[in-house]
C-alpha cells in the first residue's frame, strides 16, 4: 500500500498512514483532537477540516455548505486520504499548540506477536499430531502371504521408521480394496501418541500419494464467539478463518446461566448441539473458501473455558457452578470427532485442550502454550481479558494462575449505553480540554448506537487524565459544558446528542456506568496483584506482559493503565497475541510436542481460588479507585494527570 | 448317580454304567454286539435280549410277543437299566465267545482335559482384562478442588496402586453425578492394557461397591454353530452356556459360499448382522438363565476362523478366497462391542482373537492358547477337525501350523445319507461278523434318518477291520448278506431297511461315500504328515496329541486311527479339549496374560500353505488308502485287521 504523510495544523503533528485511510482515524492516531460528535457518519458536521495541501476523496455531506466546500473544507469522518496532506483543524484561537498537543496522545496498542512457522520448523517442533506417509508395497504372492494390514505396518517400519503401529477397525475394513485398486500404492494417515513409546494409530488410508494434502481445524470455543481456522499442515499457513456467534447465547448470555440451562432436562444436549452446529458451520465455510476437500482434514483441535469445554463434550458442568466449584475433569482423551457430531471424516480425532480448574480453562492453557509462556526463561504475566480476567504468572519452571470474575462491564453489560464491539459502537474518544466537546469514533463509521468495552475504557481514561472525573469516578460538578448534567440525581456526560445517533436518544455515560467499570477493572487488577503477591512478587518482577483475548486488540495500553485496568508497566514489555485460545489450538495442530507438554503444564499450574485467598479482598478494595489507592504504583499516570489536569482551568476560566 | 453292574452273556463281558442308562448303549460301550437295525426306536424289534437277573424299565413294544415278554425278553434299545443286571444276548449257536468278543471293541474316546481355574489362580495368572475396584473418596471442599476424574484417578493410585489411568468420555460424563449420588463411594471398572506400561482405561463407574458382580462373555463363532459362555469373573465359573446355529448358513453352507455372498451388494452387512444376532441371542439367553444383570458384563471375547472373524467384524473376506489367499489382518484392536451391534453396555470392549493366516484362524489360535500348547515343554500335535482340519505342531519354543481342506464329508456333506449330528443320525455301529447284521445306534434313539460324521467313521472302520471293505474302500463282493448289493453299478451296504427308517428309503453306505471319506481323511492325514515332515519330525516325535472341535467328543480314537483319519499313537497320549476356540475365549476372559502372549504366539506360528508345499501331494496320494499305503505306520490297526478278518470265513462258509 502506498503510504501518505499527513501534517495536522496548527498542532504540527505528522503521521504516515496507508492510502485510503479515513482522515478522522488518522487524526486520532496522530493524537489530534477534532470535534466529532456523531461518531463518524457526517451527521453532526462538526469534524470540518481544511485540506490545505493534497487530495482526499469524499468528505462532503449536506452539513457542509457550498461556500465551505469551495474553501477546501471537508468532513474528516467522511474523507479518504488520497495523497500526502496538510490538514488544518479549526480550533479555539486562544489555545496554544502545547495545549493542543496534550489533548490527545497517540494510541499505544500492544505489539502483536504471533509464533513463526519457520521458527517451529527450525526447532524441529513441526510434527503435527496427524501426518501422512506414502508407501509403495510389494504385492503378495505364493511366497509372500503377509496379511494386508501387516504388510502396511511392516513397510511403514521399513520405509519410514515407524514403530508400534495400531490400526483401527474402520481402516482395516478399507485397506484390502484400497491396496488392490491402487496397485499397492497408498497413503497412510498416522496419529501420533501423546507420549513417545505409546502406539501410533493408522487412522486413514488413501489411494496413491496424498501426502501433499493434509489439513487441520483449530477452534476456539468462546462464550460469545466461536472462532475457527483451517490450517494447511504442509505449509503451516492459515487458509481460511471464520467466527460465529456462539448460538448458546440464546439460552444464556454468560456461563452461569448456561450452566443452569444445561442442568434442565434436555438442556445439556441442546447446548452441546448448538455449539457443534457453530463448529460445523465454520468448517463448511472455511473449507469452501479454501477449496479443501473435507476428507483431507486430519484433526480438529479445540480450546475453550472449562464450562464451554464441558458443554461441547456433553459433560454436565453443574458442579462448576456449585461450591466448591469442581470441574468434571481437567484432561480429556482424544475423541472421535464424529462421535461429538462434528461433520468431519470418521477417522478424525478431536483433541481438546485440558483445563486447570473450573475457572481457568482450556482457552487459557491454550494461550499459555501458544504464546510459549511455559518455556519462557523470563517471568511472564499472561492476562486474558473478557467477562472474566484469567491471569497466569510464571515461566518454564513454575506457573500460577487465577481467575477474577469481572462481570460484563467490559463487554458492555451493566453500562447504560453499553454494547458489544459492533458497528455504531463508540470505540475511541478524545475531548477538547477547553470546550469539553468530544471526538467520538465509532466502529464502521456509523452514527453512534452505544459504547463498547474499549470505548468505555478510553472515555473514562480521558476523563481521568483531564480531571473531568476524580479518582473516585465522580464528575467535577463545576465544569462548564451542556454535556455534563444531572438527570434524576445521577450525573452524566452526553457523548452524542439524540439527533446525531441511530437510536434517537442522548448517548450518555453516567457515574453509575463508571462505578461499574471501576468494580470490573478493580476485580481484574486485584486478581493480578493477589496472584503476584501470593507468589511473593510485585509487578516490578515481571519481565513481560502478554495480553490475550479479543479485547486486547484495540485497547490503548496507556488508557488501560490510566484507569488501573492493567498494571503500569513499560509499554515495550507488553505484547498482544490476539485470540490466545485459537493460537494454542493452531499450535497444537502443528506440533505434537504441545500435546505432551500440556499435560505437565496443567499439572504445574498452581491454581489460586481468589474467593478463598484472604489477601484478595484487600487488593480489591484498594483497586476501587482510578487508577488505584496507591498512586505510586502508577507513576506515569500520575505525571500525565498532573500535566493534563492543568488544562481544566481553560474550561473553568 | 447309582452305578449298576451289567454282565453280558454269553460274552461274559461286564460293564458298570449309571442308573437309567440305555441298555443298547451299555452294550455298545461294553463291546457287545446286538443286532439293532432301526437305530433305537424299537421298530425293527431285533435287539431282543433276555434279562436274566435284575430289573430294567421299558423295553416293551408291539414287536415283542406276550410269550417273549413273559420269558424275560426285552428290546435293549428301549430298556433303561434299573439295577445290576445279567443280560443274555441271543447269538448264532456256532460262534464261540472268542469270536463274539472280537466283534466289537469297547469305545476308546480321548481323555477330556479342561484347564483348572484354581491352577490359574495359584500361578498368579488370574487377572481378567477387565477388573473392578471399589473406592471411598474424600469429598472436595474449599481446600481441595481436585476435579472429579483426577480425584478418582489419584485414589486409584493411592488405594489400589493403579498407574497410567485414562478415562473415556462416556465415563467422564457419568462420574460427577455418580460420585455425589453415592457419597463418593464408587466402583471403577478398569480395562487392562495388553502390554504393561500402557494405559489402563476406566471403562465404567458404578455407585457403591459393585466388585462382587463382574462377568464376561466368551464366544466361539463357528461356521456351523456359534457357542457362548457366561463366565463369573469372581469365581471363574461358567454360569450358563448356549449354542446357536450360525444363521449365516442360509446364505452358504461353507465359508467359500459365504465369502462369495459377502462380496455381493449388502452381503457383508447381512452376514455380519446375522452372526451378531446369534451372539445377542446367546447373551440374552445365558444372562436370563444365570440371572445376571447385563450391565455387569465387562468384556466379550470372541474367537472364530479367519473368515468368520472378518464377517463378524464387517471386513470383507474376499481376498481370503482369491489366490494368494491373504487375510485383511491378523490382529484387531479392542473394539467397542456396541459399535459392532452387540447388545452389551456401551463400555464393554470386544476382544477378538488374532489370526495366523487365511486358513489358520482365531479359533485355532484360541485352542492353542486355551490348551496351553504355547507354554508346553512337550512336543504337541494339536488337531482341530471340522470341514477343514487345522493342525499345529510345536511347543513353547516353536510352533508350525497348516490347514487341510477336507471337504464336508465328516459333517455329512457329499455322503448319500450324510447328515449333521442330530436326532436320528446313526452315530455308532458294529457288525455281526457272521450274519453281517448291523448294530445301529442313533442319536436320541430315534429311527434312523441318516449317518453323521462319527457314524461314518465308525461304520467304515468296522468294515475295514472285518475286511468287509478292502484297503481301497471296495466291498468284498463275495460276502453273503442281502445287505450288500449292487445298485446302478454302485456297490452299497444297507444299514437300515426302508420300513425301519424315518424316511421310507433304505439307508445305505455306498462305495462312493467311502471314497469321499477317504479323500477327506486323506487330506487331513497328509496335512499332519506334511507339517511334521516340513519341521523334520515324524509322528514318533510327538509327545501328545490334542484334539479340538465338536467332532472329537464322540469319535472313537481307535476307529479314527483304523481309517487313518488320525495317526496311530498310544491312546493315552491323546487328550480332547472339546471346543478349543471357546476354551481359549474363556481363558482370555480370565487372564489378561493371554492377550499379551497371543501376539507373540501368532508371530511365532510358522504357517505352511499346503497347496504350495511340494511334499503335500505325495503325502496325500499315500493317504488315499484305509488306513494308508504304508501299513507300517499303523501297526496296531494291522494287528486288529489281521485278527478280525479271520472272522470273515465264518460268513463265507
Amino acid at each position: 500500500m502506498t503510504a501518505c504523510k499527513i501534517k495536522f495544523l496548527p498542532h504540527n503533528k505528522e503521521i504516515t498512514v496507508d492510502l485510503n485511510k479515513n482522515l478522522i482515524h488518522a487524526a486520532m492516531e496522530a493524537g489530534v483532537h477534532i470535534n466529532a460528535s456523531c461518531g463518524g457518519e457526517g451527521v453532526c458536521g462538526k469534524c470540518r477540516v481544511m485540506i490545505e495541501e493534497g487530495e482526499v476523496e469524499g468528505g462532503i455531506t449536506e452539513k457542509l455548505s457550498k461556500e465551505d466546500f469551495d474553501k477546501g473544507y471537508r468532513l474528516a469522518c467522511r474523507s479518504k486520504v488520497k495523497s500526502d496532506l496538510v490538514v488544518r483543524v479549526p480550533v479555539e484561537s486562544d489555545i496554544d499548540t502545547g495545549v493542543l498537543n496534550l489533548a490527545v496522545m497517540p494510541r499505544r496498542t500492544a505489539r502483536i506477536r504471533q509464533m513463526d512457522f519457520n521458527e517451529l520448523k527450525e526447532q524441529g517442533l513441526f510434527v503435527p499430531p496427524v501426518e501422512k506417509k506414502y508407501l509403495e508395497l510389494p504385492k503378495p504372492d505364493a511366497q509372500d502371504h503377509l496379511p494386508d494390514v501387516m504388510r502396511l505396518v511392516s513397510y511403514l517400519k521399513l520405509q519410514h521408521g515407524e514403530h508400534r503401529i495400531s490400526v483401527e477397525l474402520p481402516v482395516i475394513r478399507k485397506i484390502p480394496d484400497m491396496l488392490r485398486e491402487n496397485d499397492f500404492k497408498i497413503t497412510a494417515t498416522l496419529m501420533r501418541p501423546v507420549h513417545e513409546g505409546r502406539k501410533t494409530h493408522i487412522v486413514n488410508v488413501q489411494g496413491g500419494d496424498a501426502t501433499d494434502r493434509n489439513y487441520a481445524m483449530a477452534i476456539d470455543i468462546g462464550t460469545t464467539t466461536v472462532y475457527g481456522q483451517l490450517i494447511d499442515l504442509i505449509s503451516g499457513e492459515v487458509l481460511a478463518e471464520r467466527g460465529e456467534f456462539n448460538s448458546q447465547i440464546s439460552y444464556g448470555e454468560d456461563v452461569i446461566t448456561r450452566m443452569m440451562y444445561a442442568d434442565k432436562p434436555g438442556g445439556l444436549e441442546k447446548l452441546h448441539q448448538l455449539v457443534v452446529e457453530n463448529i460445523n458451520k465454520i468448517i463448511a465455510s472455511t473449507i469452501k473458501k479454501a477449496g479443501v476437500d473435507i476428507e483431507e482434514i486430519s484433526t480438529i483441535t479445540l480450546a475453550g473455558n472449562t464450562t464451554m469445554t464441558q458443554l461441547f463434550l456433553k459433560v454436565n458442568p453443574k458442579y462448576i457452578r456449585l461450591s466448591p466449584y469442581v470441574p468434571a475433569s481437567t484432561l480429556y482423551p482424544p475423541i472421535k470427532a464424529v462421535d461429538l457430531g462434528i461433520a468431519l471424516g470418521e477417522h478424525v480425532p478431536a483433541l481438546v485442550y485440558p483445563q486447570v480448574s473450573s475457572y481457568v480453562g482450556g482457552d487459557i492453557v491454550a494461550g499459555v502454550m501458544g504464546a510459549g509462556v511455559y518455556r519462557s526463561e523470563e517471568i511472564i504475566l499472561f492476562i486474558d481479558i473478557g467477562t472474566n480476567a484469567e491471569v497466569v504468572v510464571g515461566n518454564k519452571d513454575w506457573l500460577a494462575c487465577a481467575a477474577a470474575s469481572a462481570g460484563p462491564a467490559l463487554e458492555g453489560g451493566g453500562i447504560t449505553f453499553g454494547m458489544r464491539a459492533a458497528k455504531g459502537a463508540i470505540e475511541d474518544f478524545s475531548i477538547d480540554p477547553v470546550t469539553l466537546e468530544p471526538m467520538n469514533i465509532t466502529i464502521g463509521q456509523k452514527r453512534a448506537k452505544g459504547i463498547c468495552g474499549s470505548g468505555l475504557i478510553n472515555i473514562v481514561a480521558v476523563f481521568v487524565e483531564h480531571g473531568i472525573v476524580d479518582n473516585a469516578g465522580k464528575f467535577d460538578r463545576d465544569l462548564k459544558t451542556p454535556r455534563l448534567r444531572n438527570q434524576d440525581d445521577i450525573w452524566e456526560y452526553v457523548l452524542v446528542w439524540a439527533n446525531e445517533t441511530q437510536i434517537d436518544r442522548d448517548i450518555v455515560i453516567t457515574e453509575i456506568d463508571i462505578e461499574n467499570l471501576i468494580r470490573a477493572k478493580g476485580a481484574m487488577y486485584s486478581g493480578y496483584m493477589t496472584l503476584l503477591s501470593e507468589v511473593g512478587m510485585s509487578i516490578r518482577d515481571v519481565d513481560r506482559v502478554i495480553l490475550s483475548g479479543g479485547f486486547g486488540s484495540s485497547v490503548d495500553l496507556e488508557k488501560a493503565m490510566t484507569i488501573g485496568l492493567l498494571p503500569e508497566i513499560d509499554a515495550e514489555k507488553v505484547t498482544f497475541i490476539g485470540n490466545g485460545s485459537l493460537m494454542g489450538a493452531k499450535m497444537s495442530s502443528l506440533t505434537n510436542r504441545i500435546r505432551r507438554d500440556v499435560v505437565n503444564v496443567t499439572k504445574m499450574m498452581t491454581n489460586f481460588e481468589l474467593s478463598e485467598t484472604p489477601s484478595y479482598m484487600d487488593h480489591y478494595m484498594a483497586a476501587l479507585f482510578l487508577p488505584h489507592t496507591d498512586i505510586d504504583l502508577f507513576p506515569k499516570v500520575r505525571d500525565r494527570m498532573k500535566e493534563r489536569r492543568k488544562l481544566k482551568k481553560l474550561n473553568q476560566t
